[in-house]
């Protein structure tokens, strides 16, 4: 790191204290270098940590996260934190096979005070901090720093509100607002007010005025004064939420402005009660590329400094994402009852097109993926056809929602499940492995999975017409196989026999059928010739086939890019128990651990998940058993 | 109905019309009357019921529920409701096996536009309702009704936040407020503001005062009119926090007032944009005993009428969730660190004596449940022992923070949960029976159930002790067993044999290990003479005893209160296919589908899961492959 004077000669936060303010912006800008070098390399979520560099240095400037806690919402906006807090040399190697952690993380550093991945839990997680230092007698602040888009998440509102109730000191949000979505007011009369409420001398003044006030007209008094310091909050600020929920609201600070955010933290320490600090940045600040273009920049692929253009495989494949918007695009112009919702994932889930034309059946409802499912039942139960986009692990926050209002009323919602199994390099907190197993237990679903870019508009397009509650699950990363034109419809509960073979049975999910075909090939050559299934249904099973295949071959293999625990392949196991098979079944899938970050290849050869892996498997598995022809 | 003049001529809502302001008080009375007679014998949640009697008169006099669509948060309090369109008659069969439902169900009735159970969900559903109606361009009114309790959770904030931005007109909510849990403001100023505000010639007088003002002063001037009558309410109303998220706030509105309530409903229909209408009722209203005493009267069992003291059977046992609490106060005397968290079931989770015992460190965080096991997280983060308790089916709630917050970070929270299995009356939103298979696919956490009141006392004990994620499920109901003194550990993962036989081993799971030995003695009777499994760990299982037993015995049998699906049974399953085991299995639980409500015990006649059915169902699987004796 050469050309980082000042980044060279800090350790880690620590170091803060001995620069001038010089060389602290000096080192902001050296900070912002150093991340835009490695995401450029590794991808990452450049915006947001560009975004925060000041807030961080601030943060760490003012509070010590040795005996602080400090929680950032999310966690991948906290790439300056990670340099600061002893990670300078490892941050090198952020979001690869076994390097750092794109996020923040309890077991990768003390610092990490408490680890996310999913919006919206710093409140919660800060205020249980809180409360645990109090009860223990410990002393320290509590700080919890939330985007605004993570302000729309019903978990970040519950929080506040137990916050508000409890009423605990030293406990600090911090509103770390970068886009238009909580109403915003600049200007210097904001900031002039604000540097007045946080100064200690007008927090004293103030106090003496309501005793003043209380002692000459008594309790009623009192009241008064509390309505026109409220009166006059309101009409100069606009935290009045955040001060009718029981916070101190101080606001708007600019989040570029290191010493009004030093001067601004040092005040807030030494008030009392819950406090919020409105702070205002900027996502991609210091880059150009980010800052004119916040949205490709908020998470991306390793890109081109000079230009900020993403490197692109040539002639690479549409990723499901799109291929799924376009197909919906395609259905949604013939029929008009299709409507669309994301829980703030329109670019992540390929809808922006959709959003573009049929803007009055769109529906981004912001992070808050419990409503999103309510609101699509009850398009589904006025005659629409919601295509509700999820990602896998995000689904997860709607889990009672699909099962109370979607699931026991029968409405018929498409779920279109997205990121569903390894993700890759957002590790343990992104994975989408869990949703056959949770989904699998609900009655009345339909759980598929495509084996290809057809296979998806076919699904959907069966999926939009069914009358069913319809979930469909694909992959990250890039279609599989071509397109045809138009849609067919495929019967539901159906399999797919991809190729007739003897004994063996490969029975596989999603992506895996391609797998499966790799691995029928390389067992091949050992002279066996397994039979491979596109399970494309994971529920209901199709019983026919499966009686069929539990005749006619010995060994069942099942696949799947989910959690064994519960999955397609324990669906089977069931259906071979209950009827008093004696096949024999040898299952592959997410075994019940956490699988870390890391490209999707070197994930699936640590779980033994490629092909040359599995028929390898496969084979031992024949021979534990003294491989004999049935038929 | 003899005595009740005015309801037995009113068919239905229509004849609301015809009736004088006299009869209408009559009504409410009469339908007082009718509720707390059918819930004395039915039992049911006659407090909320009896609270918004008028308010369902004055919303079914105001809107039309055959065109507009009215929405009750969790549906409860929909006893009125009921009874006015189409259902006086049925009322009396009010959560019985095969009679009317205790919640709102769009099966039931074509009024029951949004079903619910589970709170908080209103503004979601109401909303999806509202953009329906426009795409479809038909008109009529959407109405949410929400409790202040249900305001606490994420999702209501995420319908509102919703709603807010979408801006639709003919869409309102009302707070039906009756409780302090949303600070409330009574007095004849607010009635009188809220009068002017919803009165007509108010609103054209305000939309004339706003022109003036921007003609004179242009838009600066329409901003400072706006921010003055901000302040007006502010001063005047508690609504600022609606108001800011886009809702035209009304309040506050006496709930008990007809003539009040139907003026105010009528001037809001003529309003443009959401409104939000705030209504103070009572708990209990009309009735003596649910007034003074409201939380037992929340939801009750069969009561004397005149007393209002609940029907006890002789020398019961006390409830599960009593034992739990009372074992949880035991362990807190002797550990300071252990904590309680509960969203707001303080009483129904048996907290209510460790709350006054340890008030600091009780936590009821409302109804957040998702908040809670983020809290939870935290709180263990730091070293403290927190145990927090959710009903099985409000758990789906906070599934993610389950896995995201708990699990993933591997803090040893222990999951209390109540109410699992089958929970009879409230039915198919509150059946506890999916959480076996929805937690049994996170890594790295121990599902428990305890056979008996002593052994939920052990398997509390060595929770919190454990430093592991351990959930312990127990059900609905009375206790099996009695207690010992002191509290004994029990090594994780280990079954308990409880009678040893030869061929058949039954293995269960919680209450049904009492089951399993009934069906034992029954078998017994025709010669068979099973071994008795007590599964008391569901993850991990104990694979040592299980080798022995797949060893000894070629029938297998499982026993447990939850779905087939990914559940215990799926565990075992899965286990004999991975492991290449002949023996064959039966495996007892909720098949795949929604249970009805009803008394548990003819729920599981029906389900086939009484013992002697039990029983008769094992003969026929064993002579299904003519039993040979293995052993």
């Amino acid at each position: 790191m050469k050309e980082f004077n000042v980044l060279n000669k800090v350790k880690d936060y620590k170091n803060l204290y001995e620069l001038t303010d010089e060389e602290l912006s000096q080192l902001a800008q050296e900070i912002r270098e150093y991340i835009i070098d490695v995401t450029s390399k590794n991808g990452g979520h450049i915006g947001p940590s560009l975004g925060v560099v000041e807030l961080t240095i601030a943060v760490l400037k003012t509070f010590d996260p040795a005996i602080d806690k400090i929680v950032w919402d999310i966690g991948h906006q906290a790439y300056a934190y990670k340099i600061l807090t002893g990670r300078k040399e490892q941050f090198k190697t952020l979001r690869q096979y076994k390097g750092i952690s794109g996020f923040l993380k309890i077991k990768e550093s003390p610092y990490d005070h408490f680890g996310a991945g999913h919006s919206s839990t710093s409140i919660s997680a800060a205020l249980g901090m809180r409360v645990a230092k109090d009860l223990k007698g410990k002393d320290g602040y509590t700080v919890a720093i939330i985007g605004d888009g993570a302000m729309t998440a019903g978990q970040a509102f519950e929080g506040l509100n137990h916050a508000g109730w409890l009423d605990p000191s030293k406990f600090i949000v911090i509103l770390n607002d970068n886009q238009m979505s909580i109403s915003r007011n600049v200007g210097a009369i904001y900031r002039y007010f604000n540097k007045i409420i946080t100064n200690e001398v007008y927090q004293r003044s103030r106090q003496k005025f309501k005793d003043v006030i209380k002692k000459v007209f008594g309790e009623s008094g009192a009241k008064f004064a509390r309505k026109l310091e409220e009166y006059a909050k309101g009409l100069f600020a606009p935290g009045v939420i955040f001060e009718e929920l029981g916070f101190t609201y101080i606001g708007t600070i600019d989040g570029h402005d290191l010493q009004d955010l030093e001067q601004t933290l040092l005040n807030v320490k030494k008030m009392r009660g819950p406090i919020l600090v409105h702070v205002i940045t900027q996502k991609g600040k210091g880059y150009k590329p980010a800052e004119e273009n916040p949205t490709p920049f908020h998470g991306i692929s390793p890109f081109d400094k000079i230009t900020g253009t993403p490197f692109k495989k040539a002639k690479s494949k549409p990723s499901w994402s799109k291929a799924f918007g376009e197909a919906l695009v395609e259905l949604a112009e013939k029929d008009k009852k299709i409507v669309a919702i994301t829980p703030a994932m329109k670019e992540g889930s390929g809808l922006t097109e959709f959003a573009e034309r049929f803007p009055e059946r769109f529906f981004d409802v912001g992070i808050a993926e419990q409503h999103a499912a309510t609101f699509a039942a009850a398009l589904a139960k006025e005659g629409m056809k919601p295509v509700a986009s999820f990602y896998s692990t995000f689904l997860q926050r709607a889990y009672d929602q699909v099962i109370h209002d979607v699931a026991i009323q029968g409405l018929p919602v498409v779920l279109a499940i997205d990121r569903a199994g390894l993700v890759g390099e957002d590790g343990p907190t992104h994975h989408g492995v869990f949703d056959i197993s949770f989904l699998r237990t609900i009655p009345d679903i339909v759980i598929s999975a495509p084996k290809d870019w057809q296979e998806l508009r076919n699904l959907l397009y069966t999926a939009v017409n069914s009358g069913k509650i319809f979930a469909i699950r694909y992959p990250r990363g890039n279609v599989i196989g071509e397109k045809q034109e138009g849609f067919e419809e495929i019967k539901i509960g159906s399999w797919e026999k991809i190729s007739e073979g003897r004994d063996i049975a490969i029975l596989a999910v999603g992506k895996y059928v391609q797998k499966a075909v790799e691995t029928k090939e390389i067992l091949k050559k050992s002279g066996f010739n397994p039979t491979v299934i596109n399970a494309r249904f994971i529920k209901p099973l199709d019983e026919s086939l499966l009686k069929e295949i539990l005749k006619d071959h010995k060994y069942i293999v099942t696949m799947e890019d989910g959690a064994l625990n519960g999955g397609f392949g324990s669906a089977v196991a069931e259906y071979i128990t209950d009827n008093l098979y004696s096949n024999l079944l040898l299952r592959f899938g997410i075994p019940d651990r956490f699988i870390e970050h890391g490209k999707i290849e070197l994930l699936e050869k640590d779980l033994g998940l490629l092909a040359d892996q599995m028929a390898e498997k496969i084979k031992r598995f024949l021979s534990q058993e003294n491989y004999k022809v049935v038929g």
